[in-house]
């Protein structure tokens, strides 16, 4: 919201939380021109509804919503998995509203109100993921397309199945590994956490993320990122095996490889330096 | 050498590199006093040196350096591993010559003459690795534990055995880990590396290091590098057997426990900011 106000993309910012105390806390927000206390009120009268909850609980956030939205208004959303809320939202819309999810690769390990900036969309990736059955209209699409470029991403088309493994392997799997490698050195002595270096704090920092927000990603999206960690457990042991087998040569053309993806990935992320 | 230079650390600072083309930039370095075609020159008349090679050429240098190496002079270096580098060491240093391992965790992907830097540094953890047997003469330990915390680091005394297993959890295994997601990635479309977030740039980044300075610490830290990626493997086993059985409590324990680990180690890490 502040992004939309900073930028001039609205004329009037309507915020609704489940939470009361974000809804206080809104009321006081210069970005912020009025405050409701259900979905549907806070929808009535929109051209564009932003639905950020986590993914599990967009369809019933929407169905709330439902008896406030007006012909014509359009919906998109911020949810990281893709499939099964583009299906789900259709059962809860009514006639002559238009649904056209996103995914902005915004964000951090941090969530809440105190963490929101006007700047979050800089540079960032956006998925613009319209379902096939049944098909959205185009003036739809490009308008959700439209609004999000607007906030300064770099906005990519995708069907939702397709996102979905993507994004398995680009974010939900990353979080994983990272999650892994933390919950390992969770059972090691506490002091073994001052010992590491720049490449530990790195190497973990998504695993501080929101565990609900995770678990309904993972949940949502439980078959793609189940491919994606298999996959990655076949890579470990194919270097364990080399490992032990003392096939030096093995784990550096492994080394190798992975470096030679990795090198050119912050220009092609061409993201913000943090 | 920089930060020796920068903290006024050295009345004259002597270099050597493997390189000729390292050697003949040195020169033209206001931190150089002199550059030298061997070890053994670079080492005569030295109080302190610095091994500043790969974990799997520190002894091979030192016995190049040793006939240079006078009485009384206190040797240390910078490898990533400890444990056989400490056992090597000694049987090529000369009589009245002591040998104090260290490993500054400082340092990026990136390596060579062109990233070096005088606040390399500042805050970091160094490990200061004495060998038990024989036994290193008290005052050489705290002169080489004085130095390195002149030079900014928080230095930890371990026994090279302790450091190698710590390092195989906090650094060692977190590289194997970001090499193996970058190489599962390598295989998929390369419009691929376009579409991630901030996440899978921090989670990969230390794979874009140097390929031949892993494989070194991977063959010399070899037993508990085994043993780390093992206990990985079993994390994700456990996370991936509670992702199939749909048990998404178990997933959500696993979780919190990795937020728990990580949430706090930003503070105790207390890294500058980069």
């Amino acid at each position: 919201m502040q992004a939309a106000r900073a930028r001039g993309l609205a004329g009037h910012l309507a915020a609704w939380s489940r939470s009361a105390g974000t809804r206080s806390r809104c009321v006081a927000q210069s970005w912020c021109d009025s405050v409701h206390e259900t979905p549907e009120d806070c929808v009535r009268g929109a051209a564009l509804v932003v639905v950020c909850v986590p993914a599990d609980r967009i369809a019933d956030t929407l169905a709330l919503a439902a008896p406030g939205l007006g012909v014509g208004a359009l919906v998109t959303d911020v949810g990281s998995t893709k499939g099964h809320v583009c299906e789900a939202v259709q059962g809860v819309l009514p006639e002559g509203v238009a649904f056209v999810g996103a995914h902005p690769m915004a964000g951090s390990e941090k969530s809440g109100l105190e963490h929101a900036r006007a700047d979050l969309f800089e540079g960032r990736v956006c998925f613009v993921t319209p379902q096939e059955k049944p098909p959205v209209p185009v003036e739809a699409i490009e308008a959700v397309a439209h609004f999000w470029a607007a906030l300064g991403t770099r906005v990519v088309m995708f069907s939702p199945g397709v996102h979905d493994r993507v994004v398995a392997h680009t974010s939900h799997l990353p979080h994983l590994a990272a999650a892994a490698l933390s919950v390992l050195l969770q059972r090691k002595p506490l002091e073994w956490r001052r010992l590491g270096g720049p490449g530990l704090r790195d190497t973990t920092r998504v695993a501080a993320g929101d565990p609900l927000m995770w678990r309904a990603i993972v949940q949502e999206n439980r078959r793609q990122v189940l491919r994606a960690l298999e996959d990655y457990q076949a890579e470990l042991e194919h270097l364990r095996v080399a490992i032990a087998a003392e096939d030096f040569d093995t784990v550096q053309a492994f080394l190798v490889t992975g470096k030679n993806w990795r090198e050119h990935l912050d220009a092609e992320l061409s993201l913000p330096v943090t």
